[in-house]
């Protein structure tokens, strides 16, 4: 039933609401405490030939943050993903990117979470962006913007739904024509972009920021972190001051959807010769590589 | 034809969307940013005999806001509130809880603001809470949390929709058996609780921390900052430590629901004798004569 009005159907998005395909427009109560609190959490996830590349570890993230936000996870998620990914491959979809929300539902007024809660979970299954290919080929450029990254928050390395401020950040970056933001942490050291982890070769070491500086633990960060060893690349997460942004010799960004992305100017300087470097580009090949063959099994 | 609804109807809540009241259960599109990223912001506001209290220095909070977040308000926002107030007033209801929320609507997936913004707005009135009265009478208590409110956040004194943190505050206080979370900004000063500020009395002088350390500018914050100077009780907004909480002789919080609530302990000792202080009590009364006043105009 699902599959025929999925197959039915020309044009992603596909938004599952609670486990059912919907028809709709309308998904969710106002009184959603998404929606009023941003009390939830989030993943991204990208898939390959209709299969969603480590759903292990982003489901594994999603649980570490259901710990922090004491919210039962519902136990029929696994197959309303598996669901959702048979449907988009029977309608012909190989490449989408896939968002799955679990809020705490609807509740009444106030912060206090609701004695007993009733989850809502959203899956929606998009067309991946449309990514320039120059931004693989010729790198992209960032900006630092003011406001800072709270390392200190409750909320800090959980994919919850208060990204207020990363849309901010990026439209701050965007407006002075720059294509994304970095942000620092409360104590000045390099944190991460709008919605990206950050890489840098210092030394030709690939270093990354830890946990510890407010970083979202990424996915393609890990599996970064994972080939760098097997390409004989020296890796090392520690904090970075500000300043070691210039003095790196090439930078990437990494994320689930946009995967590895060369940074290549930020405030209007070079990163490095300001070209996208050699252990950026061995990395981007050998990370198609991994996902080519972790999604074709 | 909206009154006919809502008189027809023997419970709140009420909820109009976009300028019309609903009568479904499903008001939003599970792609509306509001609820994805926490991309909006929003007003919790009190009504007395029907009239909001100080609804002008809410919608000036809220302008503010939208000016950080470039968010368009909607031109017809006062035309839903007053429309609702009357509706509300001819269902009977004279003390209620009023909801004002306001996101940047349904948008593709990513942080990226669409080129055009359709904004959502959701008004929502509610039945006040059952403050419990002992609340008033005997104070609550509090914990400081160990996570930091990050007062150089780019969304800083912006009502966001980004209450994550202070959801997780809130539980992990009430897990200790207290009644609400006080947050230290990234420099240890005190910034405020999970969604009251914090005023304390400190040699006969209230003292409450000014915005740079993280605070939302509360709309009765700013009338007690008003009130005191009528009452010859000094003032003063200046960054606090931490351990000045326990040498301060009373304590109380603000906020647009609750308003003046005693704050009696913190972590376990008292906040001076442990009982509601002369100025706090002063406070208490002056404020409710305020309200009288300016809500039976």
């Amino acid at each position: 039933m699902a599959q025929d009005i999925a197959t039915s159907r020309s044009t992603l998005p596909f938004i599952w609401v609670n486990g059912k395909l919907s028809e709709g427009a309308l998904h969710l109560s106002a009184l959603d405490r998404g929606f009023t609190l941003a009390d939830g959490l989030f993943e991204t996830m990208r898939a390959e030939h209709g299969i969603i590349f480590r759903l292990d570890r982003h489901l594994d993230r999603l649980t570490a943050g259901a710990r922090v936000l004491s919210l039962p996870l519902p136990s029929n998620l696994l197959e309303t993903i598996h669901e959702a990914m048979r449907t988009v491959r029977a309608a012909g979809f190989s490449e989408v990117s896939i968002r799955l929300t679990i809020s705490r539902g609807v509740g009444a007024p106030g912060l206090a979470p609701p004695a007993e809660t009733i989850p809502t979970v959203v899956l929606t299954v998009h067309h991946l962006p449309e990514f320039p290919s120059v931004m693989y080929h010729a790198g992209i450029s960032a900006r630092i913007v003011a406001g800072r990254r709270n390392e200190k928050s409750l909320a800090s390395g959980i994919k919850s739904l208060a990204y207020t401020e990363s849309v901010i950040a990026l439209t701050e970056a965007r407006r002075v024509g720059t294509d994304d933001a970095i942000l620092l942490d409360t104590e000045g050291h390099i944190s991460e972009s709008s919605a990206s982890n950050l890489f840098l070769v210092i030394q030709n070491t690939l270093v990354t920021p830890p946990k510890s500086c407010g970083v979202l633990p990424g996915i393609t960060r890990e599996a970064v972190l994972e080939l760098a060893p097997t390409l004989h690349i020296p890796s090392k997460e520690r904090p970075i001051p500000e300043h070691e942004l210039f003095t790196a010799t090439e930078a990437f960004l990494t994320s689930s959807l946009r995967r590895i992305v060369p940074l290549v100017r930020v405030n209007d300087r070079p990163i490095g010769s300001g070209d996208v470097g050699p252990i950026t580009r061995q990395i981007m090949a050998s990370y198609t590589t991994l996902v080519h063959r972790e999604c074709t099994c």
